[in-house]
């Protein structure tokens, strides 16, 4: 019985998810999923990249959180077209919210779509949301065994950033350790180290954006 | 449909950790369920509890996480009985899990019995797994919008640690508003603020623990 009904809703998300995914290159955009625990810095670096990036790159976001409007509003002071989605508990973004937030960001094509999924390293991971890539933001505070305890969550990124880099030396982070673990778990993935805090190779995240988002 | 099935799997939790709690209670076992975002330090915390109260408290813990037995075999090394539950992909604990645990802890009452839930500051606040009180931890690098954005866990704590206080200075984290946010949603709770890393503090938890941990 839990397993009939988990595939159900697997496939109901999966079949919204292809939905979005012709939406999206139907409108030549592409589309990034970003993964991580709360806190590690997701909305900063979004914010940071739309300020960065403004001319040169056309970047919307869909914004996942349980409750309030804080991050979309961060990322409108940033100067891009930004929609909330409010789960109200639920742990993860699926594709139908998404659907419906789609319809409502305010791009043109060619562009750079970057869904802020909930704050959460394990849920997110499993639900497809039509996304070109998945991005998982670490940050150093997190300590270095977090890609050998959420492995699904790491196995499934084409990139991983390493954020907070500017509080080495202040935590227990063993960079060396982080950059085999994900390596070993997904051998093709992408490691960007940078602080969005204080802009520190910022640039790095830039060019593989500028290199990997081409719906 | 969903309604359905998820009130029955909430009502099977509610019996496993009513059990439980009869379980604790006839071993004069209190039970605190620890719960907060992967990396906000609970095991380091938990291992500094351990070494410091050392002949004045009797602690076993039970670990939950995705995968490894990382988490248990550092309480092992801090010197209490642990026993790891891998959930293989669950997002939170359950108290059949804790059920099947708790036998195998080796602690004769009375004294304490913490449970150290799976890393996500959503999903497991909605299993109760017949503990005595839950435990929320919040790390300074996490950022001071945090309980605005998951209330449901930081309404049911009985205490919050603010932990990483040595950090304060290198991340943008405001205490006051913080202190505030908490106590609008749950007036009673306790707040604790500390640094496990350096151990600035950490006699106020073991304060809070010796008043309010008596099963």
């Amino acid at each position: 019985m839990k397993i009939d009904i988990q595939t159900r809703v697997f496939a109901a998300n999966e079949l919204a998810a292809a939905e979005n995914r012709k939406y999206l290159d139907s409108k030549k955009l592409f589309c990034l999923n970003m993964i991580s625990s709360p806190g590690s810095g997701k909305t900063t670096i979004l914010s940071k990249t739309i300020t960065d990036l403004k001319g040169k790159m056309e970047i919307a976001v869909v914004e996942g959180d349980i409750q309030t409007e804080l991050d979309a509003q961060r990322i409108r002071n940033a100067g891009a077209s930004a929609v909330q989605i409010n789960t109200h508990g639920g742990c993860h973004l699926n594709a139908e919210q998404v659907a419906i937030a789609l319809k409502k960001l305010e791009i043109k094509g060619p562009g750079l779509v970057i869904i802020e999924n909930v704050g959460n390293l394990v849920c997110p991971s499993a639900f497809e949301l039509g996304e070109h890539a998945k991005v998982v933001v670490l940050s150093t505070a997190e300590g270095d065994d977090k890609p050998v305890k959420y492995p699904a969550t790491f196995a499934k990124a084409s990139a991983v950033i390493i954020n907070k880099i500017d509080l080495l030396g202040h935590v227990d982070f063993d960079m060396q350790r982080v950059r085999a673990d994900i390596t070993q778990l997904n051998p093709k993935c992408e490691i960007v180290e940078l602080s969005a805090r204080t802009g520190r190779q910022m640039d790095r995240w830039y060019c593989w954006l500028t290199e990997n988002t081409v719906a």
